[in-house]
């Protein structure tokens, strides 16, 4: 073994042992790479190689232009969130009143807004926005008047072409089609590729919107057991695959689990759906808010069959009232821009053009290096008062990106029962239930961290800590 | 028989006379109540008891401000479009190529387009526009980020009802539901009461963007015979009642034929529905563009069982590239409302304060004065250009209003090949055979006189004329 390597692994021990010792603790920044250099004299290399080691081990996390950071999963006090079978012929049924009491009350503002899918006003660049709102008021010669084209503004796609670098330029303007939101193109990719008493398979948990679409449709939802750091359980769908139409996944930074797919699990599902040739709509709206050093490439960059459907939007990290999404739709592209054709004939050009207009002048990757690292810091704060407030046997999810957090407590809690409970004291989350069309998840939660952080928010928390201990 | 009364008759038949021995013709002008006042040597009363027995009689009509004028229906020389039976078991084909081939050439501007449903930039208050579009922009103090409300902009909603005054209050903002333009009310309206192989009533000839969507939606269309000027046979709709889920009709300034369902029809139909159990859904984008004396009553105004589902937009008179539609979805608004959140969360928000911002400022009733008189002056030469340009057998439609002009052809003419010889020289318009399930109406045709009158267009309904000549 050569001197440099047996030096890097020295080093990267004596940080595995403060760790060990809590010495260094979650959240903690390790020496620059500089100051790590000179305070065990080696080469600058070295300690390159030991933090990439510890990070190799998940040890530590690296973050862009920040560091080296202690990683969550190198002290986990709390235990991951358990993965559930996958369900045969129980009773279904998609909790419709539960969804809409608990969104029935999102414009009641002197709430702590945990249950939402949507960041925190405070984070979002309005006076840029606004910006391009007027650029685009005084360019329009047609004040708007004049239909886009189906497909959607020539412009705007452009511009995401030209953005979405993480597919290195295998799509182009053409293979876009606008929606209004991701939502939208969900609702469309699902009608494009399957008949009514087809079946979907999705997540478990699985973000409702998509259960009410696959319901709206006359679909059948095939819920797969996920586990909350790696995903679908790829030998699960394969199994179902046969009688499978479609499948719809959340590919990074899932809602509600948070997880990364690893890439070879993704090339796996890709090369799985290939085979048993099953359209896959890709709902990778939280992709580029990720806490490590890159975007995670989605499914659709291993896709060579025209299969899969990837969808994006504006709406989780600048403009959710926009409703600007789209979608890069493979070989169901016709079909796509013909059912929108005939459900709207075209999208409005306004908000298109902004969005355009604020890609072009690099005001959105921007805006999303602050906001990530708003992110980061919020989930380390979500993260250090639950563990600090939430009773220990409360299991939780580690999250690599997005705003989501998923908690599993105690099997005595109800967390429909908790949230009237919590919302009489001004506190709003999303129960578990809400997330399959099962009787489960009932001791489960999803917290919203994409908000502004302050002392209210931890006190809440710590109130929520303590409702949930006293109904043990 | 009273004097007075002798007098007014006397004055009418003086006139009729002269419409009769064609010294007055379709489109001139009678003289003022003043003049004639004055001619006649009587009341002012007498004058107006004679005009409006003429109206009666439908030898003149009267357009508010501008006077009264010697009618079409007085003097026609072209005959009405034929009635066609309703078909049972022949074979249908929704001619989806022909439809995409005529709209697939929208954005080529050098072809003179009697095709498209939308109207001539020229005619739109595109300043006045632009002057709300700021206003909006500057009052945003969300730059639009947030979510509107899943049913619509309240701003919006409460300026339509109030401007709804052909419904004398019927509705409220609380009835309304605000959509990405009619189409996709009356598609979301399809779906909210049919289920998959249902079975829906429309009018035939159908406009085909109707036909199309009952088609997306896995929906049966049941075209029902409609006669030029009354509109729906309303027997043979009977007829069919007990075996349709839904209605789907143009009631006023019909597409393509451009009828108003008279008003005594209109009840008879709600009552039928109401017998039936049927809901209607009553597409009334082109009721405000008039040639009468006032805005005719949409179907909604007589429904008491709240079965009507009523469609607006403002795609046809000011804005067609903002998407902003609405329905007054009766019984039905709660499904609405659910579908329109799974399938676009909600509606951007910046067009809906444009024109909520044009509303209140008593903008959209001035444009729609202008508009109306250059949509009637158009009515007026298209119509004098068919007359005499066309052959003599050709039959013509009497639009009450809106902006579409339908011909029924020589029997030997198929307007499928005419549009290929048209187009090619660079004069587009919409064939029959789009506007039915069946292969009917392949000599008829659809013409948008809703374009700036120009000579280009005179002369290109010449050469059309000639065209249709050649081939006969």
């Amino acid at each position: 073994m050569p001197k440099k390597e047996v030096l890097y692994l020295k080093i990267a021990k004596a940080i595995t042992e403060q760790i060990q010792s809590e010495t260094l603790q979650f959240g903690d920044r390790l020496p620059s790479l500089r100051s790590a250099q000179k305070l065990h004299n080696v080469s600058l290399n070295t300690i390159k190689q030991a933090y990439m080691e510890l990070e190799s081990r998940s040890l530590v996390e690296s973050r862009p232009k920040f560091g080296y950071f202690v990683s969550q999963t190198s002290q986990r006090k709390l235990a991951l969130p358990s993965v559930v079978n996958l369900k045969g012929s129980e009773i279904k049924k998609t909790p419709e009143d539960l969804i809409d009491k608990v969104f029935g009350t999102i414009s009641n503002t002197d709430v702590t807004q945990f249950a939402l899918g949507i960041p925190g006003k405070s984070f979002l660049p309005l006076a840029k926005l606004k910006k391009s709102m007027l650029n685009v008021v005084k360019s329009k010669n047609d004040s708007g008047t004049n239909y886009e084209p189906v497909q959607g503004n020539e412009y705007l796609r452009r511009e995401i072409a030209q953005w979405s670098l993480v597919l290195e330029g295998k799509i182009t303007e053409d293979d876009l089609v606008i929606t209004s939101g991701a939502m939208n193109a969900i609702y469309n990719c699902l009608m494009a590729v399957t008949k009514p008493g087809d079946s979907v398979a999705v997540e478990s948990p699985v973000y409702f919107g998509i259960l009410q679409a696959i319901q709206l449709l006359g679909l059948k939802a095939v819920e797969i057991p996920t586990h909350p750091i790696y995903g679908l359980d790829l030998d699960a769908l394969k199994e179902q695959l046969p009688k499978i139409s479609a499948c719809c996944f959340v590919t990074n930074f899932n809602n509600p689990l948070g997880f990364q797919m690893p890439d070879d699990k993704k090339k796996e599902l890709v090369q799985l759906i290939t085979d048993y040739n099953v359209p896959l709509i890709e709902d990778d709206i939280y992709g580029n808010l990720y806490f490590g050093t890159e975007r995670p490439k989605p499914c659709k960059f291993y896709d060579e069959a025209d299969l899969v459907m990837w969808v994006g939007s504006v709406s989780k990290a600048l403009a959710p009232g926009y409703r600007v999404g789209w979608v890069a739709p493979g070989k169901f592209k016709d079909k796509i821009i013909r059912q929108k054709l005939l459900q709207t004939v075209c999208s409005p050009s306004f908000y298109s053009d902004v969005i355009a207009d604020f890609l072009e002048h690099g005001r959105y990757d921007h805006h999303l290096r602050m906001f990530r690292k708003k992110l980061y810091s919020n989930y380390l704060q979500i993260q250090k008062a639950v563990t600090t407030y939430f009773p220990d046997n409360t299991k939780i999810s580690e999250p690599k990106g997005g705003f989501m957090l998923w908690l599993e407590l105690d099997k005595r809690i109800c967390t429909e029962n908790l949230y009237d409970e919590a919302f009489s004291k001004k506190i709003s989350f999303a129960p578990g239930r809400m997330f399959s069309q099962y009787n489960q998840y009932g001791n489960c939660m999803r917290l919203n961290y994409g908000l502004e952080w302050t002392d209210r928010v931890e006190n809440d928390l710590e109130r929520l800590g303590k409702m949930i201990k006293n109904n043990i």
